[in-house]
């Protein structure tokens, strides 16, 4: 979307690797109107090209492909017709927290991949489900590319780059570690157990030690098979962590493998 | 889809010129299942591969895309989770006789699309509905081809060309000869009136000269504007008629400017 962090770089420096010094790395800026939702934070979400661009610059990005809305939305919602959605894994987590989201993400995916007409696209794991959905669409549809998804990146406190960390200031920044903390948790007690721990259990530890920070509130944990996303009752090693937490009015999400 | 005919082998020659002979010719022949209702003639519809490739071969063309239904659905149903849908053209028409159908249309259109790459596409007018969604969603999502919309070829009585014709025998060919009557009835009304024409009264005028044939049987008459496919009261010069009519069993459509 925009408003480049450390997360964005490692995934520029990824696609170079792929690609090789006579490749060409191109990044997409664009804050997608079709996956917000009414009350969502598109509007303040933010924006500053000129900083996008110099961080390229040093990124040693070839090309910058920046649209504005009526590029890419012609004639706008009357006149737009087309969306691509994927039902298999788009329900859950963030699909049923934010309807409509995916189907806004397939959807420009597609679009910029038309586009763009890469070889290999780069995403990045932080946003788990969304990587996994558009690994399905490239398969489904038949596009002609390598996805490589690229790990996350995080502050020195664990909390995963974001560019929705901007929003986070002074204590409420601060009290955003708190996922890390719950993540880490997670794995200390799943690596320690000798059986399966109970999803409603670990749930309940993680809830609990999260709303523990006074801007905190949950929105959803959830233990998952990473290949289908189905909700695991029992929690072992290899099941999938996902979380979306609101610190004050910043609605934050991160994952991991326990 | 397959079962070639000579408004097929017409595409095929649109798409020659449209390429020059230093250009690829590929014709795909995949009767896909997703745009099938329960209930509709997929399992019957013509299939005979060794006849099409023939045709091919003797239209010039240089490549048949010809997948198994695996090939195109690797794991069926459950693996199966992406779908295109246009949703500003697709609830009219057909759409409405067929809910899904353009669902599985503009799916396995987009799946061709990403695995042929063509720099030109080109479509049966005959479809006309088909065309225009088609049309929307390369224009929506960015495919990077240029659209041709071939006019239907007919037979000697009018009747369009269609691979369905093959399930009409003996009489109910003859009384099939009926849609062109009514499309060429539409026509001299319409050219002939000095003012709009009432569709409500163009519509039954239509509806009994094809239910006077005994094995006739009306889904839809539809006037529409072309661009929007939004209904006309008043039918005019440039108004656009679409019908489907069932010969015995046999659903058919036809098309025309007025």
């Amino acid at each position: 979307m925009g408003y480049l962090h450390d997360g964005h770089l490692s995934l520029m420096r990824r696609a170079r690797q792929a690609v090789g010094k006579e490749g060409v790395v191109v990044v997409s800026i664009f804050v997608n109107p079709l996956q917000f939702a009414p009350g969502e934070d598109f509007a303040r979400y933010p924006r500053d090209l000129a900083r996008d661009q110099k961080l390229c610059r040093d990124g040693g990005v070839d090309f910058i492909f920046a649209p504005g809305d009526s590029q890419m939305y012609p004639g706008g919602k009357p006149d737009y017709g087309t969306y691509v959605v994927e039902e298999r894994l788009s329900s859950l987590l963030e699909g049923a927290s934010r309807p409509g989201h995916f189907r806004g993400v397939t959807t420009i995916v597609a679009k910029l991949f038309n586009i763009v007409l890469p070889d290999v696209a780069v995403f990045g794991a932080k946003d788990f489900q969304q990587a996994a959905i558009i690994q399905q669409m490239v398969r489904d549809l038949n596009f002609p590319l390598k996805m490589i998804i690229a790990p996350t990146v995080r502050e020195l406190d664990g909390l995963a780059m974001s560019s929705r960390n901007k929003y986070l200031e002074g204590e409420l920044r601060l009290q955003a570690a708190v996922l890390w903390r719950a993540i880490q948790t997670a794995q200390t007690v799943v690596r320690e157990s000798r059986q399966p721990v109970q999803a409603l259990a670990l749930r309940k530890k993680l809830r609990d030690l999260i709303e523990g920070q006074p801007a905190a509130r949950v929105d959803y944990i959830e233990f998952f098979d990473p290949a289908t996303l189905e909700p695991s009752a029992q929690v072992e090693r290899g099941t999938r962590l996902a979380m979306a937490v609101f610190i004050g009015k910043t609605r934050l999400i991160d994952n991991a493998s326990l």
